[in-house]
């Protein structure tokens, strides 16, 4: 589509700046202490649960190939997105080093040769 | 820091990537069914609420001033993104599509005028 | 009101066996597992918080005096209980016990006179 | 074992005593706003969820059978059961009747005939 922008072309910046944009807009930041935010993410991540609640494990697997279903998991998650965007703007913690430091930690944690294929 | 890559110029397709690899170096993609990803994401979001939990909102909001507080933060905000990337991942959900998608609809449920400094 | 039964004559088993008829009347035992019922559970808590999530220490201690927003919390607070007590059915758990095991525990980790108004 | 108290002949209200004097003979009673106990719910039902993440439906089933993750899940459903009662007891709740109440609308909403094995 003419227009659109994609995950490949878009900086974690970008989607910072729309989130406080709308945020800002509105003057929620006087809501969104760190306590509050973190209430919200496990609300939507209750949300997206929600979805997969009576499901079996392979019921889940295909539940994405609804079209309904997609619409709705791809709502979720972006609700999940936003709160943890305006979680780390409302706290000035750059993303993609916290995320980075945390994959190095993990690597120690849980070392390849150890955990293929087992958690 | 030389060589840090900050969120101005890292694409989110840039963080989907270091989380994919991270997976499948393991072979865990097997253990991603939306069902336990949605299942971890709640369980993360729990940890981060985890830090708040007995504090009033004026402390919470003070929390991160704490150097050891604001680490614990970092590392479980890190937990659920990286989380909501292995989601995004394994079902080929475009981040930036969802988010501007949700953020329209809010904008709908949400009119400024309506909205602005209250819930 | 004629007939109707309080907690203080009401044994544990009594609703374990309400709660029990109703599953058994629908066939529902078989989506109890008890990850399921563990997501039931984390998803009935959320909605619990949802009532809370915006609102400042002070503003939820007295939200409760509202008779819209009390029934809306006893219908959330009756839905955990009833997995609750749907997963000691399912898996044959005496409540009476674990409960004052875990008190016993908790006593030891929080004994009185260390952690006498403070977490 | 003698002297053992189980769910036949403890009273609701038993139990709720048993969880108050532990409180009160901390004085914890002022953390727990109704917002702080239903972090506090989600957070133990997100500690239950973690025993499962992983674990397809089927083993999650079995998983009871060990001794070790047994006794791990009734430390979790009492964790929960725990909060519940203190929250029950903080805002004068009478568990017996917000369960009933609620079984009768579910009633209502889930007709035997139409929901028999079906969610």
């Amino acid at each position: 589509m003419t227009g659109t922008i994609h995950d490949s072309d878009t900086t974690i910046q970008t989607i910072k700046d729309t989130v406080e944009n709308f945020i800002q807009a509105r003057d929620w930041e006087q809501f969104h202490s760190p306590k509050n935010l973190s209430m919200a993410l496990a609300i939507e991540a209750a949300e997206l649960m929600n979805i997969f609640k009576w499901q079996t494990s392979e019921a889940a697997w295909d539940a994405l190939n609804d079209d309904k279903v997609r619409q709705d998991v791809e709502d979720e998650l972006a609700d999940i997105f936003v709160y943890a965007l305006a979680f780390a703007n409302r706290h000035k913690i750059d993303i993609s080093s916290v995320i980075r430091s945390k994959m190095l930690k993990n690597g120690e944690k849980y070392p390849q040769a150890k955990f293929k294929g087992r958690y």
